[in-house]
Protein backbone atom coordinates (compact mmCIF):
# COMPACT_ATOMS: atom_id res chain seq x y z
CA UNK A 1 0.00 0.00 0.00
CA UNK A 2 0.80 3.31 -0.17
CA UNK A 3 1.31 5.42 3.13
CA UNK A 4 1.54 9.00 2.74
CA UNK A 5 3.33 11.10 5.97
CA UNK A 6 4.96 14.05 7.30
CA UNK A 7 8.70 14.74 8.27
CA UNK A 8 8.72 17.44 10.62
CA UNK A 9 10.82 18.51 13.26
CA UNK A 10 11.08 19.88 16.82
CA UNK A 11 14.67 22.10 17.46
CA UNK A 12 16.31 19.58 15.31
CA UNK A 13 14.57 16.42 16.75
CA UNK A 14 13.29 14.97 13.66
CA UNK A 15 9.75 12.65 13.05
CA UNK A 16 7.72 10.85 10.25
CA UNK A 17 4.67 11.21 11.35
CA UNK A 18 2.03 9.12 9.71
CA UNK A 19 -2.07 10.29 10.19
CA UNK A 20 -3.50 6.18 10.70
CA UNK A 21 -6.69 7.94 11.41
CA UNK A 22 -7.61 7.85 7.62
CA UNK A 23 -5.15 5.77 6.37
CA UNK A 24 -5.62 2.26 8.11
CA UNK A 25 -1.65 1.26 9.04
CA UNK A 26 -0.31 -2.03 11.04
CA UNK A 27 3.04 -0.89 11.02
CA UNK A 28 5.25 -3.94 12.76
CA UNK A 29 8.69 -3.31 14.37
CA UNK A 30 10.93 -5.09 10.75
CA UNK A 31 8.48 -2.60 9.08
CA UNK A 32 9.48 0.56 11.56
CA UNK A 33 13.25 -0.12 11.44
CA UNK A 34 13.59 -0.32 7.35
CA UNK A 35 11.54 3.27 7.40
CA UNK A 36 14.04 4.09 10.18
CA UNK A 37 17.14 4.02 8.24
CA UNK A 38 18.34 7.34 7.27
CA UNK A 39 19.58 5.84 3.70
CA UNK A 40 17.46 2.89 2.61
CA UNK A 41 14.00 4.55 4.71
CA UNK A 42 12.58 7.95 5.59
CA UNK A 43 15.10 8.06 8.56
CA UNK A 44 13.91 9.50 11.88
CA UNK A 45 14.18 10.06 16.08
CA UNK A 46 10.90 8.79 16.51
CA UNK A 47 8.02 7.52 14.17
CA UNK A 48 4.58 9.72 15.18
CA UNK A 49 1.53 7.69 15.19
CA UNK A 50 -1.99 9.31 15.01
CA UNK A 51 -4.36 6.92 15.70
CA UNK A 52 -8.57 7.20 16.17
CA UNK A 53 -9.15 8.60 20.04
CA UNK A 54 -9.64 5.71 22.79
CA UNK A 55 -11.96 7.82 25.21
CA UNK A 56 -14.72 10.44 23.94
CA UNK A 57 -13.18 13.21 25.84
CA UNK A 58 -10.02 12.73 23.36
CA UNK A 59 -9.44 13.96 19.91
CA UNK A 60 -6.47 11.53 19.25
CA UNK A 61 -4.43 8.85 20.09
CA UNK A 62 -1.12 9.19 19.69
CA UNK A 63 1.83 6.52 19.95
CA UNK A 64 5.99 6.83 19.73
CA UNK A 65 8.56 4.65 18.34
CA UNK A 66 12.04 4.58 18.38
CA UNK A 67 13.90 3.83 15.42
CA UNK A 68 14.74 0.15 16.66
CA UNK A 69 10.75 -0.55 17.13
CA UNK A 70 10.44 -0.31 20.32
CA UNK A 71 7.25 1.72 21.85
CA UNK A 72 7.87 4.73 24.18
CA UNK A 73 6.01 6.82 26.62
CA UNK A 74 7.05 10.38 26.30
CA UNK A 75 8.44 12.81 23.45
CA UNK A 76 7.84 16.52 24.24
CA UNK A 77 9.13 17.83 20.69
CA UNK A 78 7.55 15.06 19.39
CA UNK A 79 3.97 16.19 20.85
CA UNK A 80 4.40 19.80 19.51
CA UNK A 81 4.63 18.26 16.00
CA UNK A 82 1.79 16.51 16.23
CA UNK A 83 -0.44 19.36 17.53
CA UNK A 84 0.83 21.15 14.35
CA UNK A 85 0.41 17.89 11.79
CA UNK A 86 -3.30 17.59 12.92
CA UNK A 87 -4.36 21.10 11.70
CA UNK A 88 -1.97 20.97 9.11
CA UNK A 89 -3.60 17.90 7.09
CA UNK A 90 -7.59 18.87 8.40
CA UNK A 91 -7.81 16.32 10.60
CA UNK A 92 -8.90 18.75 13.43
CA UNK A 93 -9.65 22.79 13.01
CA UNK A 94 -9.17 23.35 16.91
CA UNK A 95 -6.38 24.86 18.53
CA UNK A 96 -6.93 23.27 22.10
CA UNK A 97 -5.93 19.32 21.83
CA UNK A 98 -6.41 17.29 23.81
CA UNK A 99 -4.62 13.71 23.29
CA UNK A 100 -3.89 10.19 24.62
CA UNK A 101 -0.55 8.20 25.23
CA UNK A 102 0.69 5.46 27.25
CA UNK A 103 1.04 7.76 29.71
CA UNK A 104 -1.97 9.64 30.16
CA UNK A 105 -3.48 12.55 28.58
CA UNK A 106 -1.78 15.81 26.95
CA UNK A 107 -3.09 18.67 26.35
CA UNK A 108 -1.87 20.86 23.11
CA UNK A 109 -2.59 24.27 22.16
CA UNK A 110 -1.45 25.96 18.90
CA UNK A 111 -0.49 29.34 19.78
CA UNK A 112 -1.20 32.40 17.53
CA UNK A 113 2.30 32.85 16.71
CA UNK A 114 2.18 29.68 15.56
CA UNK A 115 4.48 27.85 18.64
CA UNK A 116 2.89 25.06 19.97
CA UNK A 117 1.97 24.81 24.23
CA UNK A 118 2.15 21.58 25.67
CA UNK A 119 0.64 21.03 29.20
CA UNK A 120 3.48 18.65 30.53
CA UNK A 121 1.45 18.27 33.77
CA UNK A 122 2.93 18.79 37.67
CA UNK A 123 6.63 17.60 37.93
CA UNK A 124 6.93 15.65 40.81
CA UNK A 125 9.76 16.03 43.39
CA UNK A 126 9.00 12.78 45.59
CA UNK A 127 12.15 10.98 45.65
CA UNK A 128 10.09 7.59 45.18
CA UNK A 129 8.17 9.21 42.34
CA UNK A 130 11.44 10.16 40.26
CA UNK A 131 12.55 7.36 41.24
CA UNK A 132 15.55 8.74 43.83
CA UNK A 133 17.13 6.68 46.22
CA UNK A 134 17.24 9.34 48.89
CA UNK A 135 15.07 9.26 52.50
CA UNK A 136 13.08 12.61 51.85
CA UNK A 137 12.80 15.58 49.30
CA UNK A 138 15.38 18.08 49.47
CA UNK A 139 16.00 20.81 47.36
CA UNK A 140 19.69 20.52 47.00
CA UNK A 141 21.03 16.83 46.88
CA UNK A 142 24.50 15.72 46.83
CA UNK A 143 26.65 12.96 45.07
CA UNK A 144 30.17 12.66 45.27
CA UNK A 145 32.30 11.38 42.30
CA UNK A 146 35.87 10.76 41.91
CA UNK A 147 36.35 12.34 45.02
CA UNK A 148 34.13 15.71 44.23
CA UNK A 149 31.18 16.39 45.81
CA UNK A 150 28.36 17.41 43.49
CA UNK A 151 24.69 19.85 44.44
CA UNK A 152 21.87 18.64 42.43
CA UNK A 153 18.09 19.07 42.15
CA UNK A 154 15.76 16.14 40.70
CA UNK A 155 12.26 16.08 39.44
CA UNK A 156 10.40 13.87 37.55
CA UNK A 157 8.94 15.02 34.30
CA UNK A 158 7.44 11.54 33.59
CA UNK A 159 10.45 10.58 33.15
CA UNK A 160 13.61 11.10 35.67
CA UNK A 161 15.82 14.61 35.75
CA UNK A 162 18.86 15.15 37.98
CA UNK A 163 20.18 19.17 37.39
CA UNK A 164 23.52 20.47 38.31
CA UNK A 165 24.12 24.35 38.04
CA UNK A 166 26.95 25.18 36.36
CA UNK A 167 28.92 28.67 35.80
CA UNK A 168 29.67 27.99 31.99
CA UNK A 169 27.97 25.18 30.12
CA UNK A 170 30.47 25.55 26.99
CA UNK A 171 32.90 24.51 29.66
CA UNK A 172 31.28 21.50 31.35
CA UNK A 173 32.50 17.90 30.76
CA UNK A 174 29.09 17.27 29.71
CA UNK A 175 29.90 13.50 28.64
CA UNK A 176 32.19 12.45 31.60
CA UNK A 177 29.49 13.77 34.34
CA UNK A 178 26.87 13.12 32.11
CA UNK A 179 27.49 9.58 31.87
CA UNK A 180 28.67 8.84 35.76
CA UNK A 181 25.20 10.13 36.99
CA UNK A 182 23.12 8.23 34.54
CA UNK A 183 23.78 5.15 35.66
CA UNK A 184 24.48 6.01 39.22
CA UNK A 185 22.91 3.59 41.94
CA UNK A 186 21.20 6.46 43.81
CA UNK A 187 18.80 6.64 40.55
CA UNK A 188 17.49 2.85 40.04
CA UNK A 189 15.63 3.37 36.76
CA UNK A 190 18.95 5.63 35.64
CA UNK A 191 18.03 9.52 34.91
CA UNK A 192 18.85 12.04 32.03
CA UNK A 193 21.23 14.88 33.70
CA UNK A 194 20.89 18.94 32.58
CA UNK A 195 23.77 21.35 33.37
CA UNK A 196 22.20 24.44 33.53
CA UNK A 197 24.07 28.34 33.73
CA UNK A 198 22.04 30.71 34.37
CA UNK A 199 21.64 33.66 32.53
CA UNK A 200 19.27 36.48 33.98
CA UNK A 201 16.07 35.73 36.17
CA UNK A 202 13.78 34.10 33.52
CA UNK A 203 16.94 32.71 31.17
CA UNK A 204 19.06 29.62 31.33
CA UNK A 205 21.35 27.97 28.89
CA UNK A 206 20.73 24.27 29.24
CA UNK A 207 23.02 21.11 27.96
CA UNK A 208 21.26 17.70 28.91
CA UNK A 209 23.15 13.98 28.77
CA UNK A 210 19.66 11.65 27.62
CA UNK A 211 19.71 8.11 29.58
CA UNK A 212 20.62 5.84 27.02
CA UNK A 213 21.43 7.93 24.09
CA UNK A 214 24.29 10.81 25.29
CA UNK A 215 24.34 14.55 24.77
CA UNK A 216 21.17 15.56 22.25
CA UNK A 217 20.40 19.00 20.22
CA UNK A 218 16.97 19.42 22.89
CA UNK A 219 15.81 17.69 25.15
CA UNK A 220 12.09 19.09 25.85
CA UNK A 221 11.89 17.27 29.48
CA UNK A 222 14.73 18.64 30.64
CA UNK A 223 14.24 22.30 29.48
CA UNK A 224 11.33 21.95 31.76
CA UNK A 225 13.08 20.15 34.77
CA UNK A 226 15.80 23.23 34.34
CA UNK A 227 13.01 25.68 34.78
CA UNK A 228 11.71 23.54 37.87
CA UNK A 229 15.30 23.63 39.63
CA UNK A 230 16.08 27.38 38.59
CA UNK A 231 12.85 28.48 40.01
CA UNK A 232 13.25 26.04 43.12
CA UNK A 233 16.76 26.91 43.95
CA UNK A 234 17.45 30.21 41.85
CA UNK A 235 13.91 32.01 42.95
CA UNK A 236 13.96 32.37 38.60
CA UNK A 237 11.22 33.50 37.83
CA UNK A 238 7.37 31.76 36.61
CA UNK A 239 8.18 31.99 32.91
CA UNK A 240 11.66 31.28 31.50
CA UNK A 241 13.67 30.80 28.43
CA UNK A 242 15.76 27.85 27.89
CA UNK A 243 18.61 28.01 25.10
CA UNK A 244 19.67 25.00 24.28
CA UNK A 245 22.08 23.73 21.45
CA UNK A 246 18.87 23.21 18.81
CA UNK A 247 17.41 26.31 19.72
CA UNK A 248 14.96 27.29 22.41
CA UNK A 249 11.65 26.76 24.65
CA UNK A 250 9.42 28.83 26.59
CA UNK A 251 8.60 27.24 30.08
CA UNK A 252 5.79 28.40 32.52
CA UNK A 253 5.67 27.38 35.69
CA UNK A 254 3.51 28.76 38.44
CA UNK A 255 5.52 26.67 41.74
CA UNK A 256 4.63 23.66 43.46
CA UNK A 257 0.79 22.26 42.83
CA UNK A 258 0.58 24.01 39.54
CA UNK A 259 0.87 22.20 35.95
CA UNK A 260 4.15 23.11 33.67
CA UNK A 261 3.58 24.90 30.36
CA UNK A 262 6.25 24.32 27.46
CA UNK A 263 6.20 26.23 24.68
CA UNK A 264 8.20 26.02 21.28
CA UNK A 265 8.24 25.52 17.59
CA UNK A 266 6.96 22.27 15.36
CA UNK A 267 8.60 22.54 11.91
CA UNK A 268 6.92 20.51 8.59
CA UNK A 269 9.65 19.71 6.59
CA UNK A 270 8.69 18.00 3.27
CA UNK A 271 5.47 15.66 2.96
CA UNK A 272 5.71 12.19 1.36
CA UNK A 273 4.28 9.36 0.21
CA UNK A 274 6.18 5.86 0.51
CA UNK A 275 4.98 2.26 -0.69
CA UNK A 276 5.05 -0.28 1.70
CA UNK B 1 8.02 27.49 -4.43
CA UNK B 2 7.10 23.33 -3.78
CA UNK B 3 9.92 21.25 -5.21
CA UNK B 4 8.88 17.80 -5.99
CA UNK B 5 11.77 15.47 -5.60
CA UNK B 6 12.51 11.62 -4.98
CA UNK B 7 14.60 9.73 -2.32
CA UNK B 8 16.62 6.99 -3.87
CA UNK B 9 19.24 4.30 -3.13
CA UNK B 10 21.67 2.06 -4.75
CA UNK B 11 23.23 0.13 -2.47
CA UNK B 12 22.69 2.14 0.86
CA UNK B 13 24.64 5.28 -1.26
CA UNK B 14 21.20 7.70 -0.88
CA UNK B 15 19.74 10.53 -3.14
CA UNK B 16 17.61 12.80 -3.68
CA UNK B 17 16.35 13.57 -6.62
CA UNK B 18 15.22 16.46 -8.71
CA UNK B 19 13.40 16.83 -12.03
CA UNK B 20 15.17 20.05 -12.39
CA UNK B 21 13.54 19.88 -16.81
CA UNK B 22 9.86 20.21 -15.66
CA UNK B 23 11.01 22.15 -12.88
CA UNK B 24 12.86 25.10 -13.09
CA UNK B 25 15.34 24.94 -10.17
CA UNK B 26 17.94 26.98 -9.65
CA UNK B 27 19.30 25.81 -5.94
CA UNK B 28 22.36 27.62 -4.25
CA UNK B 29 25.04 26.24 -1.85
CA UNK B 30 23.18 27.70 1.09
CA UNK B 31 19.79 25.49 -0.22
CA UNK B 32 21.76 22.82 -1.12
CA UNK B 33 23.05 22.60 2.81
CA UNK B 34 19.87 22.55 4.05
CA UNK B 35 18.34 19.97 2.35
CA UNK B 36 21.08 17.62 2.89
CA UNK B 37 20.41 17.97 6.95
CA UNK B 38 18.96 14.47 8.71
CA UNK B 39 17.28 16.38 11.02
CA UNK B 40 15.91 19.74 9.29
CA UNK B 41 15.86 18.53 5.74
CA UNK B 42 15.45 15.51 3.49
CA UNK B 43 19.30 14.31 4.26
CA UNK B 44 21.08 12.14 1.06
CA UNK B 45 24.80 11.50 0.49
CA UNK B 46 24.62 13.40 -2.57
CA UNK B 47 21.83 15.63 -4.29
CA UNK B 48 21.34 14.35 -8.20
CA UNK B 49 19.96 17.13 -10.52
CA UNK B 50 18.35 16.66 -13.96
CA UNK B 51 18.36 19.46 -16.33
CA UNK B 52 18.05 19.34 -19.77
CA UNK B 53 20.59 17.95 -22.30
CA UNK B 54 23.10 20.51 -23.85
CA UNK B 55 23.85 18.91 -27.10
CA UNK B 56 21.11 17.77 -29.46
CA UNK B 57 22.88 13.41 -28.90
CA UNK B 58 22.13 13.71 -24.99
CA UNK B 59 19.10 12.96 -23.02
CA UNK B 60 19.57 15.00 -20.54
CA UNK B 61 22.18 16.61 -18.07
CA UNK B 62 23.02 15.20 -14.92
CA UNK B 63 25.04 17.55 -11.93
CA UNK B 64 25.94 15.87 -8.91
CA UNK B 65 26.43 17.79 -5.56
CA UNK B 66 27.72 16.60 -2.21
CA UNK B 67 26.19 17.77 1.41
CA UNK B 68 28.42 20.47 1.84
CA UNK B 69 27.18 21.80 -1.49
CA UNK B 70 30.00 21.21 -3.60
CA UNK B 71 29.38 19.87 -7.01
CA UNK B 72 31.57 16.74 -7.37
CA UNK B 73 32.37 14.89 -11.14
CA UNK B 74 31.21 10.82 -10.92
CA UNK B 75 29.11 8.91 -8.81
CA UNK B 76 28.24 5.25 -10.17
CA UNK B 77 25.48 4.66 -7.78
CA UNK B 78 23.98 8.03 -8.75
CA UNK B 79 24.15 6.66 -12.23
CA UNK B 80 21.77 3.96 -11.91
CA UNK B 81 19.38 6.10 -9.76
CA UNK B 82 19.57 8.78 -12.09
CA UNK B 83 17.65 6.18 -15.37
CA UNK B 84 15.38 4.66 -13.26
CA UNK B 85 14.22 7.86 -12.33
CA UNK B 86 13.89 9.85 -15.78
CA UNK B 87 11.74 6.69 -16.61
CA UNK B 88 9.57 6.28 -13.50
CA UNK B 89 8.54 10.06 -13.63
CA UNK B 90 7.80 9.67 -17.70
CA UNK B 91 10.64 12.41 -19.06
CA UNK B 92 11.54 9.19 -20.98
CA UNK B 93 10.57 5.79 -22.26
CA UNK B 94 13.50 4.68 -23.75
CA UNK B 95 15.66 1.89 -22.02
CA UNK B 96 18.68 3.56 -23.35
CA UNK B 97 19.66 6.98 -21.94
CA UNK B 98 22.67 9.60 -22.45
CA UNK B 99 23.27 11.72 -20.21
CA UNK B 100 25.90 14.61 -20.06
CA UNK B 101 28.20 14.96 -17.01
CA UNK B 102 30.94 17.20 -16.09
CA UNK B 103 33.47 14.57 -16.52
CA UNK B 104 31.82 14.06 -20.40
CA UNK B 105 28.79 11.71 -21.44
CA UNK B 106 27.43 8.18 -19.89
CA UNK B 107 25.70 5.82 -21.49
CA UNK B 108 22.96 4.04 -19.09
CA UNK B 109 20.69 1.67 -19.55
CA UNK B 110 17.90 -0.39 -18.11
CA UNK B 111 17.83 -3.88 -18.06
CA UNK B 112 14.47 -6.23 -18.31
CA UNK B 113 15.75 -7.44 -14.63
CA UNK B 114 15.10 -4.28 -13.27
CA UNK B 115 19.14 -3.36 -12.86
CA UNK B 116 20.52 -0.60 -14.48
CA UNK B 117 23.78 -0.84 -16.96
CA UNK B 118 26.22 2.10 -16.64
CA UNK B 119 28.83 2.19 -19.66
CA UNK B 120 31.77 3.32 -17.03
CA UNK B 121 34.42 3.79 -20.30
CA UNK B 122 38.00 2.25 -20.93
CA UNK B 123 39.98 2.23 -17.50
CA UNK B 124 43.10 4.07 -17.68
CA UNK B 125 46.25 2.23 -16.16
CA UNK B 126 49.39 4.30 -17.46
CA UNK B 127 50.42 5.71 -13.96
CA UNK B 128 50.00 9.51 -15.71
CA UNK B 129 46.18 9.19 -15.94
CA UNK B 130 45.78 7.40 -12.29
CA UNK B 131 47.54 9.79 -11.25
CA UNK B 132 50.64 7.31 -9.82
CA UNK B 133 54.20 8.33 -9.03
CA UNK B 134 56.14 5.72 -11.27
CA UNK B 135 58.65 5.29 -13.60
CA UNK B 136 56.30 3.08 -15.73
CA UNK B 137 53.01 0.69 -15.72
CA UNK B 138 53.25 -2.17 -13.79
CA UNK B 139 50.80 -5.29 -13.07
CA UNK B 140 52.35 -5.21 -9.55
CA UNK B 141 53.10 -2.19 -8.09
CA UNK B 142 54.92 -1.92 -4.31
CA UNK B 143 54.98 0.40 -1.41
CA UNK B 144 56.45 -0.01 2.20
CA UNK B 145 54.38 0.92 4.96
CA UNK B 146 56.06 0.55 8.44
CA UNK B 147 58.41 -1.56 7.34
CA UNK B 148 56.15 -4.37 5.63
CA UNK B 149 56.25 -4.27 1.36
CA UNK B 150 52.44 -4.24 0.00
CA UNK B 151 51.96 -5.09 -3.73
CA UNK B 152 49.26 -2.92 -5.13
CA UNK B 153 47.39 -3.10 -8.21
CA UNK B 154 46.21 0.98 -9.67
CA UNK B 155 43.99 2.40 -11.95
CA UNK B 156 41.76 5.19 -12.43
CA UNK B 157 37.80 5.12 -13.07
CA UNK B 158 37.78 8.55 -13.64
CA UNK B 159 39.33 8.68 -10.19
CA UNK B 160 42.76 6.81 -8.84
CA UNK B 161 41.70 3.54 -6.97
CA UNK B 162 44.80 1.12 -5.53
CA UNK B 163 43.83 -2.48 -4.93
CA UNK B 164 45.43 -4.56 -2.69
CA UNK B 165 44.91 -8.40 -2.89
CA UNK B 166 44.04 -9.79 0.41
CA UNK B 167 43.26 -13.28 2.07
CA UNK B 168 40.42 -12.03 3.86
CA UNK B 169 38.92 -9.05 3.92
CA UNK B 170 37.45 -9.24 7.55
CA UNK B 171 40.31 -9.85 8.99
CA UNK B 172 41.87 -6.64 7.14
CA UNK B 173 42.84 -3.47 9.09
CA UNK B 174 41.06 -1.26 6.07
CA UNK B 175 41.00 1.84 8.45
CA UNK B 176 44.74 1.60 8.89
CA UNK B 177 46.19 0.48 5.92
CA UNK B 178 43.43 2.76 3.83
CA UNK B 179 44.58 6.25 5.53
CA UNK B 180 47.74 5.40 5.19
CA UNK B 181 47.77 4.77 1.47
CA UNK B 182 44.98 7.54 0.66
CA UNK B 183 47.56 10.09 1.77
CA UNK B 184 50.96 8.48 0.56
CA UNK B 185 53.16 10.06 -1.52
CA UNK B 186 52.49 8.19 -4.24
CA UNK B 187 49.47 9.21 -5.22
CA UNK B 188 49.70 13.10 -5.71
CA UNK B 189 45.35 13.30 -5.73
CA UNK B 190 45.19 10.50 -3.35
CA UNK B 191 43.78 7.71 -4.03
CA UNK B 192 40.36 5.14 -3.58
CA UNK B 193 41.89 1.89 -1.41
CA UNK B 194 40.32 -1.47 -2.21
CA UNK B 195 40.89 -4.53 -0.45
CA UNK B 196 39.72 -7.29 -2.48
CA UNK B 197 39.55 -11.35 -2.13
CA UNK B 198 39.30 -13.61 -4.90
CA UNK B 199 36.02 -15.98 -3.91
CA UNK B 200 36.12 -18.14 -7.57
CA UNK B 201 37.43 -16.79 -11.21
CA UNK B 202 34.28 -14.61 -11.19
CA UNK B 203 33.56 -13.53 -7.30
CA UNK B 204 35.08 -10.77 -5.42
CA UNK B 205 34.46 -9.48 -2.19
CA UNK B 206 35.40 -6.38 -1.67
CA UNK B 207 35.82 -3.44 1.02
CA UNK B 208 36.90 -0.09 0.29
CA UNK B 209 38.49 2.75 1.64
CA UNK B 210 37.42 6.08 0.01
CA UNK B 211 39.45 9.24 -0.64
CA UNK B 212 38.39 11.61 2.25
CA UNK B 213 35.36 9.53 3.56
CA UNK B 214 36.76 6.48 4.95
CA UNK B 215 35.01 3.14 4.22
CA UNK B 216 31.95 3.08 3.03
CA UNK B 217 29.16 0.64 2.19
CA UNK B 218 29.37 0.31 -2.13
CA UNK B 219 32.21 2.03 -3.60
CA UNK B 220 30.73 1.36 -7.33
CA UNK B 221 34.20 2.68 -9.16
CA UNK B 222 35.77 1.07 -6.49
CA UNK B 223 33.92 -2.39 -7.58
CA UNK B 224 34.69 -1.68 -11.61
CA UNK B 225 39.01 -1.28 -10.21
CA UNK B 226 38.51 -4.79 -8.61
CA UNK B 227 37.33 -6.69 -11.34
CA UNK B 228 39.97 -4.66 -13.60
CA UNK B 229 42.84 -5.32 -11.16
CA UNK B 230 40.71 -9.05 -10.38
CA UNK B 231 41.27 -9.92 -14.82
CA UNK B 232 45.12 -9.00 -14.74
CA UNK B 233 46.60 -10.04 -11.67
CA UNK B 234 44.49 -13.59 -11.50
CA UNK B 235 43.61 -13.83 -14.65
CA UNK B 236 39.82 -13.74 -14.14
CA UNK B 237 36.61 -13.98 -16.15
CA UNK B 238 35.14 -11.10 -17.90
CA UNK B 239 32.18 -10.89 -15.71
CA UNK B 240 32.33 -10.71 -11.92
CA UNK B 241 29.93 -10.54 -9.24
CA UNK B 242 31.59 -8.05 -6.50
CA UNK B 243 30.03 -8.21 -3.37
CA UNK B 244 30.41 -5.29 -0.92
CA UNK B 245 29.12 -4.97 2.85
CA UNK B 246 26.18 -2.75 0.82
CA UNK B 247 25.14 -5.59 -1.91
CA UNK B 248 26.84 -7.23 -4.92
CA UNK B 249 27.22 -5.29 -8.72
CA UNK B 250 27.98 -7.23 -11.56
CA UNK B 251 31.15 -6.05 -13.95
CA UNK B 252 31.44 -7.08 -17.59
CA UNK B 253 35.37 -6.33 -18.94
CA UNK B 254 36.65 -7.45 -21.65
CA UNK B 255 40.05 -6.93 -21.47
CA UNK B 256 42.65 -3.89 -21.94
CA UNK B 257 40.96 -1.47 -25.08
CA UNK B 258 37.38 -2.56 -23.98
CA UNK B 259 34.96 0.04 -21.81
CA UNK B 260 33.88 -1.59 -18.75
CA UNK B 261 29.77 -2.19 -17.58
CA UNK B 262 28.70 -2.13 -14.38
CA UNK B 263 25.52 -3.49 -13.53
CA UNK B 264 23.80 -2.78 -10.16
CA UNK B 265 20.19 -1.66 -8.97
CA UNK B 266 18.65 1.43 -8.03
CA UNK B 267 15.75 2.03 -5.70
CA UNK B 268 12.87 4.18 -5.18
CA UNK B 269 12.61 5.00 -1.16
CA UNK B 270 9.86 7.77 -1.54
CA UNK B 271 8.41 10.51 -3.29
CA UNK B 272 7.94 14.15 -1.87
CA UNK B 273 7.50 17.51 -1.52
CA UNK B 274 9.31 20.10 -0.19
CA UNK B 275 8.60 23.89 0.38
CA UNK B 276 11.90 25.66 -0.66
Amino acid sequence: MMLSFAKMHGLGNDFMVVDGVTQPIFLNESQIIKLGDRHRGVGFDQLLLIEPPQQPDLDFQYRIFNADGSEVEQCGNGARCIARFVRNVGLTWKHKIRVGTMKGVLNLQIMRNGLVSVDMGEPRLEPGDIPLRYAQKELFYHVNLDGIDYQFGSVSMGNPHCVLTVDNVDETDVDKIGRQLTEHHLFPEGTNVGFMQKVSDSEIRLRVYERGVGETQACGTGACASAVIGRLQHQMENKIRVYLPGGHLHIDWGGVGETLKMMGPAELVYQGFIEL
